[in-house]
């Protein structure tokens, strides 16, 4: 098969923020294109939106049920190969569900479902599919995110011992919401977002990152969760004590209230050898840390991990983003996609977030949520 | 016109660096496709990179020349729109050349062309014919090199004192052009890259950086460059006194031999009422200094001037690089080019160099070169 | 009274790190001279600390109880003034005991004493003595720190949410108190230093600093305490969630074992109107962040509160360091002592830690003990 | 010889900066006390900084000469031992000769003295006296400068092929001469200054810094200096291009009018092997860079040279800055009076600047302005 993939979208209409993330993002190293979409509950929303993506009409649809259908009775190479969902939370998992059982293959934003029983639901019906499943759990795109996990997995901390995970915002400091801001409302709202608001949106990425780099899993945790602007209906803020499957120990704290900051999340690892710190405002620098000194790690720089090379694109000193990261995910995806078609196994070098993940993820919002609820319990169990 | 531009590419074989990012960059704001290429002087790699793409055999070409012809004899909309040259400095002229007087805008890689008296000629054929002309100079596409831009212009700094721009890098420090590097073979042959080595490959960005950034220009130098590497060609480093024509001083140094560096391209401003200080590898970030104290100037933070707002395309944070800020000519260059083709005026918030900068690139190289060989003279007068 | 201050000093041999802290912090500012001491418990390594400090032999003491008593025959302005007590913490309560029921004031190291009943003795004899008691918790003496704490207290920052404060040391990665390394074996036995390990040693400094600049108090806290390194008999690191009186929830985490980390003590502030953020190896700068931008605070650069600026000695931009925060503490104790000889009131400017933050200090230590220790108990009130 | 060595003081009146620097740095490691002085010109003046650092009256001087006379006549072990000279640039060289001739060692502020010709027989005048004399050339006292040395005698570097040494500060970018400005009117005055303002003051710290890291020197420079302040009679700029002795080229910028600038002195230094970096605002950091990547180096991190480790006295992380390098240079000088009155040879690992440095920086001063001065030579010798 030597042709790009086809994508089509639902979700992403032209003053959302992450569906155009998704469209740079797949369409970054020219192994994707978009050929079609719904892109909002409003079919003249969707229509405006792909005609400025220069979309044909007739591939323009007003729900996602229309556009699974028609473009399912499309011959193979011209209809969508795949559904990419950049809906708010609560319109994950039907779109995903429909376009799973109808052959189409998914990648889908975070965190995955509504809920964990959603979620557990669509990851059976992934598994029966055989179908490819991504989530954009994207922080694990960059570079340096790679080089830090094969460092741990190789040893060079030794036994880990800490982790320490941030990712305070402060775009949420004031009631935002009521404030006619898209991105704020539906973020707030629990009909839409799910039982969690800052630890959905943003602490289930720094869930996901942690164990992400370390090969670890959070075995309990201790939470206490706040909406600290009157009125809020879910979480702004965020502190959890962790424990580690193997005996680790750790902090999560994440905030939307976090006044002046902008989007820093930021890891911390230490074991019996080393440490290692990254932060996400400077992707491209990973330090790394023993008794006898500290080492800058950055992308093409000296002799760096096969995973960390294969997913930079640029000479030393020029910088790699958020774009470049998200566009790793949709690369790896499509070199998936590309490989289950030809009836290959994929290259496990080009790795992405599966639906796995995507449980975690809604696991971790109920434990946080019911440690949190919880005052008379100090360890609540991370149960999937 | 409703639809994507269409562009043709001379140059960009799959092992050259800049054609890539041209691609990625020209595709990035869903506003250019490619639709035809010549991306080697061979035709064999021209056909696989073409393959590679997913470009029709068709529309893959063995020459500048042939696919020019053919491609003007294909009818509107269906023809490229614009050809981006991106092979080595000294075959820039010719295709631009030919484009031009053909009806094709052109986006050209930086220097513009192989000697000062080619520019020239270039920029006349440009004038006469009407059509729109880019130069990557692209570390003038980061949003905060605009928003600096626009504080000088808007008095923030009073009168510029005192400039300085440095731009080390390491990649040549040993001997690369005798180990079979591409990049660095054809950058050290006087024949492919012109007089100048470091100068004409970096030294001209500190130039353009300079000048943009101040809105000065530089008046009268002083160089003293050398290939430190034994047996190059051209320099590999440069040192340069700089004097504006408003009175200002400044310094310029550059380097390939600079061990250890990566792309480390900075500049500082000075004025009577304050400073100003941007790291092209932490380009997010403006450094805006007075006697009353320090403001880090971040995108999407705070009331940023509508330059620097109109060329980031993420929340605070989230961050962009390299391929963003290239990207932002091709958009920028894309915007222009429908203008022309609509008959509108470009918008000059969405600003990009031409060739007029493509000019001053040159004249940069023509002075240092001299003034370098000239021991006897302490100050040589830039001219165009 | 003009004249230096006499200082006495009990503990701080020649191969103890914080009595050489001491003396250089107390001699800094040529307000203090040491004048006699009793360096060790061994009356040789006593005499050849005297004699290496260039001290009189007749004022080198074998034991504390001599020092005291033979200074106090001495006359005014010949015997010592206060008494500098650097020894473990198992001997910090009974030489302050004595000096301050003989009439000498005491500067003593943190924690304040062994445990919260001796603690809470020690203040009451202090309260009763009307003398004066400083705490060496020196973090409180770097004037962004005091900038900090004011701009809180204007309402710069609006009421505080969130506190973070974060203190990771590698140093105690290995079994270092079986290495014969005297600093990691007081340290790591209770019998010298408590019953706490990292989190009397550091987390109390780091419990002093979000006290200090929210003028909050910790209400209540959930702790997670560990003994990395095998055989280890005190806690080498801890995670714990905190409560404050107004509502404000914050993480304190400390470490030992972040092997790699040096001594790397932060703290982030975020109220309803913006953040603060500080760390100790970059001690002279304050960022101070809202959602209109960030502000980089340094100490002589434009103006300061009255209250940072009475803590810096030097022009904008030469460093000052660990040192020059310890010597504020001991200048500012140094004024109160002359302000008492002279029946003065202090001048609240010159601000030192005192016997109520060492109460505070071994409360905490208490109050982390008791909550890591039950697991069926999540919030444990902070109780002095 | 075992007592603390006995330090007299010309200048450094109450309300002057350096003169209380010298005073903490003499005293910082309880190997010298402050014994005498003559503060002032005015006497009164003299009297009340006397009184303020609670020297006996009798010791409080109304001229140096007194101050040199009567302290001769005093026996040895009370009399001061060496003379500090923290007067402005015009007052260094008469009491330095008058000290020296009279049997006492000198520790001076730099520049040396007011012209290269004072220099040369101030040299003289020392090396005839065999007595020890010290420049205050602070900078280097820094143990990461220690080290940087350190690093390229040993190779590491390879052979240096550039030298970048910046200095920019701000403090002078308004008429500050004409505000009552103490500080500002002596350092703009040529009778005071000399002949160079900015590249006298700190044009010089960076001429010796970039000479004692690499060990090599400058032979040849071309210079462009500006006033840019109305009215100042001295440069307050100045940018220089720089030729060392073994072929290496670099650059050297300072100035007191980069509006904003604090103390921001920075080396860069580039070999065949590697690269280092330093900044003073940061001096606790090392930046050491090769092509296979970037090491921070750290006091008290891993293992260092034996030349930066006796410089630092703290643990890692523990921030040594501007006065424990000035302290460094006084310690170190006290280690050579000491060897001197032992008839011992000081040991060279404690060095410190000498006349032989102060030499060369009223040389690199009259090089920088004859080169100024004079646009129809390019290139000018730098001759002692």
């Amino acid at each position: 098969m030597h042709r790009k993939l086809r994508m089509g979208m639902v979700g992403g209409g032209l003053d959302a923020f992450i569906g155009a993330v998704h469209r740079r993002a797949a369409g970054f190293d020219g192994e994707i294109e978009l050929v079609c979409g719904c892109f909002s509950s409003s079919p003249d929303k969707s229509k405006a939106t792909g005609h400025a993506l220069y979309l044909p009409e007739d591939r323009v649809y007003s729900s996602f049920q229309e556009m699974i259908e028609k473009e399912k009775a499309l011959p193979e190479g011209e209809r969508m190969d795949f559904l990419s969902i950049v809906t708010p939370n609560h319109m994950h998992f039907p779109p995903a569900k429909l376009a799973l059982e109808n052959g189409f293959h998914v990648m889908c934003d975070k965190p995955m479902t509504l809920n964990l029983a959603e979620a557990k639901e669509l990851a059976a019906i992934v598994e029966k599919s055989g179908l490819v499943f991504g989530l954009t759990h994207n922080y694990t795109g960059y570079p340096m995110v790679k080089e830090a996990r094969d460092m741990v997995r190789n040893g060079k901390l030794g036994k880990i011992r800490k982790v320490v995970v941030e990712y305070p915002q402060g775009w949420l400091s004031k009631d935002e919401e009521h404030n006619d801001y898209k991105q704020a409302i539906w973020r707030t709202d629990p009909a839409r977002s799910g039982a969690a608001g800052c630890m959905g949106d943003i602490g289930t990425h720094a869930e996901n990152l942690a164990e992400y780099v370390t090969g670890l899993k959070i075995d309990e945790l201790c939470a206490d969760l706040t909406a600290f602007v009157p009125g809020r209906q879910l979480d702004d803020d965020g502190n959890v004590l962790l424990r580690f499957d193997n005996g680790a120990k750790g902090v999560l704290h994440a905030s939307q209230v976090a006044n002046g900051e902008e989007n820093s999340l930021k890891i911390y690892v230490w074991g019996e050898l080393g440490g290692l710190e990254w932060h996400q405002m400077e992707p491209n620098t990973l330090k790394y840390k023993t008794q006898e000194g500290q080492r800058i790690i950055r992308p093409n720089v000296g002799t760096l991990s096969a995973s960390a090379s294969a997913h930079w694109r640029l000479p030393a000193g020029h910088p790699e983003g958020f774009f470049e990261a998200f566009a790793n995910l949709y690369r790896n995806f499509a070199y998936a996609v590309k490989a289950h078609m030809e009836g290959r196994e994929a290259d496990p070098l080009y790795d992405f977030p599966k639906a796995a993940d995507g449980v975690r993820g809604l696991a971790f919002i109920d434990t946080v949520i019911a440690s949190s609820q919880d005052d008379s319990t100090k360890w609540t169990k991370f149960v999937e």
